[in-house]
C-alpha cells in the first residue's frame, strides 16, 4: 500500500474509530487530522502538537457503578494530573518530567491503584511496580515489588537516569531508593479502607469456594473487575516522547506476581516515533508485548498511530481474550486511546491548555 | 518490495551472512535455502525441518582464553544439551519440553552462568532468572530473583502451565515452587569456586577504585566480559515453536537487578512464526525489545528470519552499543544465530541427528 493511500485510509479510520472507542472529546478531529496529513503529503511537517495523555485504569466502569461524589473526585484527580504534566510541557520541559509529574499526582491520589490506594496482596501487603521510558534515548527504568517507596515512578526514573540498569526488584530496589534519596514511607501509608475491604471480600469469597483453586486463565481477577493502573504519555515541545506506568497490581495477588506495567514493551514503551502506556489484564499484555507491538506497527509498517493501536487492542487482544486499553502518542502529537473494556479513566491536554477527561464509553 | 524479490534478496543475505556470523556449521546452506524458497513460491510448503538450537552465552570468547580441557568440557555439555532436547523432538514431543530438557542440562553444568555455576551478586548470593514461551499458544512463564530453585527453567514452565500468571519474582516465586513440588536446594548448591573468585576480584577492583561509582552506561560488566546465559529454541514435528532462557545475571550485580532473560519480548519470545532466545548485555536487550523486534520483522514485514535477526543484532544493537547475540528459529526450521560479540557458545541439532557445536567466530 502506498504511503498516501495508507494515510487516506487512516483518516477514515480516525473518523470511524473515535466514536466507538469513546475518546475523551474531539481530541483529534477528522478535519484537523486531514489537514495535518495533507501537510505531511506536501513534504512540509507541521510543528509537533505537544501535549500529554493519561489513564487511570480500565475495566468495568459504568455510570451506574460510580457515585456522583466519586466521579467528581476521580475527574478532579485526573484533571490535576493533566495540569501537572502540562505545566512542565508548557514551559518547554522534557516529556519524561511531564510523565513523572502527572503520575505522581495519580500515585498520591487514593482513587487509583498506584501509590496511595494500591490494592492489597493475598498477605495483606502493598507491592508496587512502575516503569518509565524516554523515547528519544530509549533509556528505561523499571521497578517491581516495592513496599516502602512513596512514588514508584520517581524510583523508576532514578533507575533510568542514575543506574546502569533497567529493572530493579524487591528489597534491592529499595536499597537503591535509599541511596538515591527517594522518599520512603511506612507500609501503612498506602492503605485505604476501601482496598482493605476489597481484599477481605476476596479472601472471604475464596474461603467460601473451598481451598484456593488456580484462577481461570482469562479471568480478569479482582471482584470489581477493574484494573486501576495509572499511566501517562507525553510529547514535549522538542518533539520527544516518553511513557510511564505505575500500579499496585491485582487484589489478592500471590507469589510475587509482576504484571505488565514494569515490563518494557508490555505495559510501557517509547521510542522516537511512538509511546504507549497500557492498563488491563497484565498477563495478556506481557504475552502479546502490547506496547511494543503498537509501536512496531508504526515503525515497521509506517501505520498511523490510531490504526496501529486499534489493530492491537481491538483485534489482536480481543481475539486473545485480553481485556484492557492503552494510551498512545506519536511524534506528531496524534493521540490514540482504544480500550476493549467497558470503560477507561482517561484524559488529554494539549497546547491550547484545556484539560479534557472521560471515564465511560462514548454513548 | 514484492515477496519473491524479498525472498531472493534474503537468499543472498543467507549466503553472505553465514560466514562472518560464524554459524556452527552449514546449518542452512544457500542451495537448500533456495530450494525451500522456491518451493514456497510454488505455493507448496515443505515439511517443517524440526530441530533445536541452543546458546551458552556470548562475549569475549576466543581460542586463546579457553584451555583445551575447558573447551572440551563446554563442547561436551552443549552436545549433551542438544541430545536431550533432540530426544524429545525425535519421539514427537513438544518444543516446550525440548527447550526445557536442553536447558536443564545447561543449568546443571557448572560451565554456564545458570543454575549450578551461576555468578554471584554483590552480596555473595546467587539470584537466578528464567523464562519460557510456547509459540503456538503464546503462553509464557518467567521467574526472577530465585535463590533455591535447582532448575529455574522448570519453575518458569510451571508458572506458564500451572498458574494464571506470567511472571513471579523473589520469595513469592519460591513459595509457588514449593506448592508445585519443584525441586529446591540449599544456596550452597549453586556455588563454584571459579564464580566465587570472580566476585572477589570484582569486589577487590571496586575497592581499589575507591567508593563504588555508578557503572558506565554501555559497560558490559563482569571482569571477563562474558555473558554466560543459556538459551534454547526448538521447532517440533507438529510445527510448533518454543523458546527459553536461564541466567544467573551479572557478577557483582546489586539492587535486585533483573536482566533481559526473564523479560518476555526482550531475552525470550516465541509466536507461531518465530522464536528467539538472547544473551548479552541485558539492559540493551530490554530497551530494544530484541526478541520481539526480530519476530515483529518476521510477522509484520514478512522478512526471512535470518535477515530479521541480522538487522536487529548486527545493525540496531550495534548502533546502540548493545553487545551480545541471539538464537532464533522460524516455523520452517530456518535457523539464525547472529552475534556482535567476539564469540558465542552455540549449537544446532536437526532431524538428521548430528549435533553441531561452535564457540568462536568462524575464521
Amino acid at each position: 500500500m502506498s504511503a498516501p493511500l495508507r494515510r487516506a485510509l487512516s483518516a477514515a479510520v480516525v473518523a470511524v474509530a473515535l466514536l466507538p472507542l469513546g475518546c475523551a472529546t474531539s481530541l483529534v478531529t477528522h478535519k484537523e487530522e486531514e489537514r495535518r496529513l495533507r501537510a505531511s503529503d506536501d513534504g512540509t511537517r507541521p510543528a509537533p502538537r505537544w501535549g500529554l495523555v493519561i489513564h487511570g485504569g480500565a475495566g468495568v466502569i459504568s455510570r451506574e457503578s460510580l457515585s456522583p461524589e466519586r466521579e467528581a473526585a476521580v475527574r478532579a484527580a485526573l484533571t490535576q494530573a493533566l495540569e501537572a504534566g502540562h505545566a512542565v510541557l508548557a514551559r518547554g520541559g522534557p516529556s519524561v518530567e511531564a510523565v513523572s509529574a502527572a503520575l505522581q499526582v495519580l500515585e498520591d491520589s487514593p482513587y487509583f491503584n498506584a501509590g496511595k490506594g494500591a490494592v492489597f496482596t493475598h498477605e495483606g501487603k502493598n507491592e508496587l511496580d512502575a516503569a518509565i521510558m524516554n523515547g528519544r534515548t530509549r533509556e528505561a527504568g523499571a521497578v517491581a515489588g516495592l513496599r516502602h517507596v512513596k512514588n514508584p515512578i520517581t524510583l523508576a526514573r532514578a533507575v533510568m537516569e542514575k543506574s546502569p540498569h533497567v529493572m530493579l526488584v524487591g528489597e534491592g530496589a529499595e536499597v537503591f531508593a535509599r541511596e538515591q534519596g527517594v522518599e520512603l514511607v511506612d507500609e501503612g501509608y498506602f492503605r485505604t479502607e476501601e482496598r482493605w475491604e476489597s481484599l477481605q471480600r476476596a479472601l472471604e469469597a475464596e474461603k467460601q469456594a473451598g481451598p484456593p483453586v488456580p484462577q481461570t486463565r482469562g479471568s480478569a481477577g479482582g471482584e470489581d473487575h477493574k484494573f486501576g493502573t495509572v499511566g501517562a504519555v507525553a510529547l514535549d515541545q522538542a518533539g520527544d516522547l516518553a511513557a510511564g506506568t505505575s500500579t499496585g497490581g491485582m487484589t489478592n495477588k500471590r507469589f510475587g506476581r509482576v504484571g505488565d506495567s514494569p515490563i518494557i514493551g508490555a505495559g510501557t514503551y517509547a521510542d522516537k516515533r511512538c509511546a504507549v502506556s497500557a492498563t488491563g489484564h497484565g498477563e495478556y499484555f506481557i504475552r502479546y508485548t502490547v506496547a511494543r507491538d503498537i509501536c512496531a506497527r508504526v515503525e515497521l509498517l509506517d501505520l498511523p498511530l490510531l490504526e496501529s493501536a486499534n489493530q492491537v487492542v481491538m483485534e489482536v487482544l480481543v481475539e486473545a481474550g485480553g481485556e484492557g486499553g492503552v494510551i498512545a502518542m506519536d511524534a506528531q502529537g496524534n493521540v490514540a486511546m482504544p480500550f476493549n473494556s467497558p470503560g477507561m479513566y482517561r484524559g488529554y491536554m494539549g497546547p491550547e491548555g484545556t484539560p479534557s477527561v472521560a471515564l465511560f464509553k462514548a454513548p
